[in-house]
This record gives structure tokens, C-alpha cells and sequence, in this order.
């Protein structure tokens, strides 16, 4: 379907004309969080590797790495595919996540001819066909070794690290360093839960590196943490090269965690614009259900209005008034409102392009759309 | 990106090739599911618009109009002109949903001008609207009045409905009908509940068709129900029209209703394949999470085997064991599974495009790749 027909707006159309429901960049805010993080990370001297499964977004992904960040992080091998570009994408790409189809592996390979890949890995067997899809095409994919420092999803226990870094090392495949990343600790509403959390991942970093050390395999870097723990991750010196992906967006579950006053104040930069369609005497209907915002981490919040949301379904959501505000709060037929995705990852990856404003969601204009470029990219 | 760098299958390929994440359909479970309704609505003298925002295909669109369907629904314009097509589309489409963005009617009217087009009402600005766009364009686009019959989001009090009528006529748009949904009814687990539900609903439409009659407009046909209320919205002999969609491909959620005697067995012909690609002890970590399968409805099913799946979030999911499962039914790295989305609707959406097998999941071949044609047509 071509874009005229998915009712795309161009550049310079005012904000307040923008067809609905539409994935909205503010891209003022957005570039300011991507500043915050620069500076944030190069005060504390460390690498920042953004995360791509967040924006899936070759042009955001040149910005962070136009402020200095070393590369990107992805989830999928399409993704990372995506994110090369045919000319002009991503030089060094990482995928923090198990491969293990030899057509998949075989693919990064034959990327690592023209840009620097790396992979995590969490079994033997994905070390060989690693080894095996790199010896295929003569190329050099890394790898880091993923241990479970606390989320229990894939990796190794900390103490069969050194073994597995072997068995790479042992195949002529480069390791890179440790994969570390606790995803269930990012969430965790108080501070203080989030820093116990961290702390038990460094000490299973600590027992991974003692079991590199045993196995005579260079640590190289450890690599790991999100947005949710980005100031203890940082101040904690366990962590190398920092992932997180969400502060380029926020979200209203990131929104949600209490803040923490050492991290950079991030700003929501990602909205769905959504339509009043249907009004009844006790709630409006926009045309903007969970096929348009994710669900997953809880309903959209309804931006400076005392709205919320109700599921109304895939292609509805109900606004209904916060208690106690004024009846007029509730919108009438063909108004507009700005959501906060509950969960920006997921969100994002409903939509095909990003609608880009400069300005200000009141007064801006269309700057550009930008595809998602690794939409989809399941594979 | 092109379809290799997703790692689409081919045709002849076997199923136990095809790469994952993927959304397949069991063409023969598919074909039964077309046939068996075909069946039953021809038994019951009914006419059947299967609802399109299940399967977004034209492919697919074409065969239910093929078994004798009189066009789709769908829930957006730009879904409409998505299985419009540019040549070879369906001919007969009603968008089932509130359009009130002028230049979404005037596409409609556009439509129009090769297409059977009819759209829900609920507004007298609605009306007014679509009247305009009608007229600029010098088409006819049908309007069906949109009754609140239970469900609670979009329509208007059934006594309200020949005040709206009227208003349509009185501008020169053709009234088609009625439209009479009760979603919510769909998903009631126990017959009789949803028995309760659609006598209900029926009641709102009689009072409806009162409220026309006093208003001098014919009211057509009453077009709505669903695959969960099937068998009695055709006992009821109050529709004219049956708008289920998702019995062509059915899914856990519709499954764990209790069944109704009185309706065909339709079968799972939906699936998303995962294969695993880390292994602890307790779990095995799957390639699909919820950016492959939608969450809204619960988790999927594992097909077949004594399996839970528990979210892993984005791109993982964690299969567990049953209580009581024999352990070696944990599957091992590199195994594959298959799915049965908890809802298939907002499932579908995710995918770009449908892996066609026939033969079965377990010695099947690839037939086709159906491209998704109105994925991600929000607007």
C-alpha cells in the first residue's frame, strides 16, 4: 500500500492536521534526552550502546551515534539487517539475544563483511554453528557471553561462563565480553529494590569474570543495563557499555518507576495522536485501540488532560474523566488527544513511520517521516 | 527491506524448514473453517460479511466471497482500500466503525466510484460529513445507523436511531441498515450468558427499527453478530447479516468459550511457529514474544504438547512445563513449537505476511506466501 493511502501528512503541515491515530515524534524532546544521555555517559567514562529494539529507526539510530554512541544494540538478525541500511545505516551492530538458525547465523556473516557484528551466545551449539557460519564466509562475528545475572531468561550461570567462553575461543571465535543484563530489574517501581537488584548482578558479573579468568579467556567488556537502573548501573563500574534504549522515547512505565535523582530527567518524546470518533453522554471513543499502543505494560496515559484510558478493543479506546475532574475535560466529536504508550517498544513496532514534529505537540509542524525501518523484523 | 532479508520460505519448501517467527495458516483447516460457514449461513437463509480486520487479506477476502460471502467489513479506510486493491480486490465493503475525518470520507466516496461502499454512522456530524464528501464526489457511499446494542462504545440509543436515520435520508445518503455489534457478548464463556446478551441486543434493535418506522425511513438490513454468538444471532432471525470474522481462523480465547451445539466446529488454522533458542532447566526460552503474538487475550496455547507459555517479554517467550508433563516434554534448543495466539486479530497484525502451508503442521509444504495487505492500516 503506498503511503498516499495510509494517509501519511508532509513535511510542514501543521501539528493539529495530522491524520489519526498517528505515531508521533516530538523531536525536540527527543533530541534533548539524546543530549542528556551523552553527557551523562561521558561523565561517568562509559560506552553508551543504545538499544534499537526500542525505535527500530535507522535516522534516531545516526543521531545517538552522532552524539557519540559506539554502535547499537538489537534483538533480531532482520533487525540488525534493517539497521546496516543498504549504504548509508549503522557501522557496528550487536545482537543481545540467542541465535541459533545457521541461516540467521550465516546472515550476520556475510554483514560482518562490511560492518562490525557481534552476537550474544548461551550454548555450545551456538557456539559451533557461529564458528561454522563465520568460517563459511571468512568473516569475524563476536561474540559475548550471556549470563543470567538475575532475570532467569537465556544465559549461562555465572560459574559456566569461562567454560563457554572456551568453547568460543577454542572455535576462533572472538569473544567480546559478557552479556549482562537484568531485564525484570528496570521495572521495579523504588530505588531502592532497583539497586538490590543491580547489586546481585554484579556480584554474578564478578563470578562470570572469576570464571573467564579460571578458563585463561580475556574478559574483554561487560555490557548490559537499561534505562531503568541507568544511574546504578553506571556509578556501580561493573558495567562497560551501557544498553539502554527506552530513554530516547520514555514511556509511561518507565514514568511510573519513582525517580532517581543521580539519573538525566528523560522527557516522553513519543506520542500516538488519537481521535475522538464516537461521543456518549459518559465517555468518548477515539479510533485508537491496542492495534495502535501495546498493551502489555498497561493502558496508555492521556496527556495533560484528567483522562484515562479504557481498552475498547483492537481499533478503540474509551476516554473516560479522571474522578473528580470537570465534565468538560471529556473531548467532544473530533477531537484530538496525545497518549503516552504504555510500553514504547511495542508500540512502535505497530506503526510503519514515525511522524517527525518540530515545535511542540500545540504549535509545531511536520519536520519529516522517518520509517520504521525494522518493523516486523521477527526473524 | 526485502522479503529475503526476512527470511521468507518459498513454495515447495517443508513446513519443518520454515523459519521463526512466522504466522502460518493451515489452508486445509482454513478451507474447512470457509466451508462449514458457507454451510451454516445458507441453512439458516442468512447473508454473511465476514469482518476483514481478522485476516487483513485479500487472498483470504476472496475466498469467503468465493463460498458465497456478499463482501467483508472492516474497521478503517485505509483497510478498506487496502483489500479494495488496485485491480483485483473485493468488490462489497462496509466499514463497520465511525469515520468522521473529512478526508477519510472523501476517500471512501472516491472508493465509491468503483466499489460497493458503505460506512457506520453514529453523529448527525457523521452524516453531515459523509454527505458532503458523497456529494463532492458525486458517488454513493451507504450508511448503516450505529445502535448501542449492549456493547457500550460507539452507537446511539436505539431510540435515538430514527432521529439519525432521518437525518441521512434528509441529505441524500442511502440507509442501509443497521448496525447492531455486541462485542463484549462474543467473549462471554457460557451459552447462556451470551444467550442473555443477544436477546438483549435484539430487544435494542426492535426498539430500533420502531424508532425508524416512526421516522419514515426504511431500516434495511440489521447487519452485525459475531463467531462467539453465531449460532443463536442466526436462531434469532433478528440479523440479516453475520459479520463474523475470526471462525476462519479461530483462537485460544474463542476456544475456551463454552461450545455451541448449535454452531459448526471450526477449527485452529492460525498458528505463529517459535523455535527454541536457549534452554535452563526449569524453562526453554522461545524466539516470539509478545511482538510476535498479541498479549491482550491471555498467552497462547501450545498446540499439542503439555505447555505453558509465560511472557518473556518483547521478543522472548518462556515455555514451561504443564503440572504433571512428563519433563522430556520440555522441548530442547533448537526445537520448534506452534502456537495458538490468544487472539488472533491484533496477532495478525504484527506479521507482514502469512507462511501458507497444506498438508498439516507436521508433514505439510509451503503453498504460498499471502501477503498481510492491510497490515498496520490504522487510519
Amino acid at each position: 500500500m503506498s503511503q498516499g493511502q495510509r494517509f501519511d501528512p508532509i513535511p510542514a503541515d501543521p501539528v493539529g492536521t495530522v491524520p489519526t491515530p498517528a505515531l508521533v515524534i516530538d523531536l525536540d524532546a527527543l533530541d534533548r534526552n539524546i543530549a542528556r544521555m551523552a553527557a551523562f555517559v561521558a561523565s561517568h567514562g562509559r560506552r553508551l550502546r543504545p538499544h534499537a529494539k526500542t525505535h527500530k529507526s535507522i535516522a534516531i539510530a545516526q543521531r545517538q551515534v552522532a552524539a557519540g554512541a559506539v554502535g547499537v544494540c538489537v534483538q533480531k538478525t532482520s533487525e540488525a539487517i534493517a539497521l546496516a541500511g543498504p549504504e548509508k545505516g549503522i557501522d557496528d551492530i550487536y545482537v543481545s539475544n540467542q541465535v541459533i538458525d545457521p541461516r540467521r547465523l550465516e546472515a550476520l556473516a556475510r554483514l560482518a563483511a562490511h560492518r562490525h557484528v557481534a552476537v550474544a551466545v548461551d550454548s555450545v551449539q551456538g557456539a559451533e554453528r557461529l564458528a561454522a557460519a563465520s568460517a563459511m564466509h571468512g568473516t569475524r562475528v563476536g561474540a559475548y557471553v550471556e549470563v543470567d545475572v538475575g532475570h532467569g531468561r537465556c544465559g549461562v550461570p555465572p560459574a559456566a561462563a569461562g567454560a563457554l567462553a572456551r568453547a568460543l575461543a577454542d572455535r576462533g571465535v572472538p569473544v567480546e565480553g559478557l552479556q549482562a543484563y537484568h531485564g525484570r530489574a528496570q521495572h521495579l517501581r523504588s530505588r531502592t529494590e532497583r539497586e538490590a537488584a543491580v547489586q546481585a548482578a554484579a556480584h554474578a558479573v564478578a563470578e562470570a569474570r572469576a570464571s573467564l579468568a579460571a578458563a585463561e579467556v580475556p574478559c574483554g567488556r561487560v555490557t548490559g543495563g537499561g534505562t531503568g537502573t541507568l544511574a546504578i548501573d553506571a556509578a556501580s563500574g561493573v558495567w562497560d557499555e551501557l544498553q539502554a534504549g527506552s530513554y530516547v522515547f520514555m514511556d509511561r512505565d518507565y514514568a511510573d518507576n519513582d525517580p532517581d535523582p543521580d539519573a538525566p530527567r528523560f522527557e516522553h518524546a513519543l506520542f500516538v495522536r488519537a481521535q475522538v470518533v464516537s461521543r456518549a453522554s459518559g465517555h468518548a471513543v477515539i479510533d485508537a485501540g491496542h492495534k495502535a499502543y501495546a498493551l502489555d505494560s498497561g493502558s496508555p496515559a492521556v496527556w495533560r488532560q484528567p483522562l484515562d484510558v479504557a481498552n475498547g478493543g483492537d481499533e478503540h479506546g474509551l476516554l473516560v474523566l479522571q474522578p473528580g475532574a470537570d465534565p468538560s475535560a471529556l473531548p467532544t466529536l473530533g477531537e484530538c488527544v496525545w497518549l503516552v504508550p504504555g510500553h514504547c517498544d511495542p508500540t512502535v513496532n505497530l506503526h510503519d513511520a514515525y511522524v517527525v514534529v518540530r515545535g511542540g505537540l500545540d504549535h509545531g509542524q511536520v519536520e519529516a517521516m522517518w520509517p520504521v525501518d525494522a518493523r516486523g523484523a521477527l526473524r
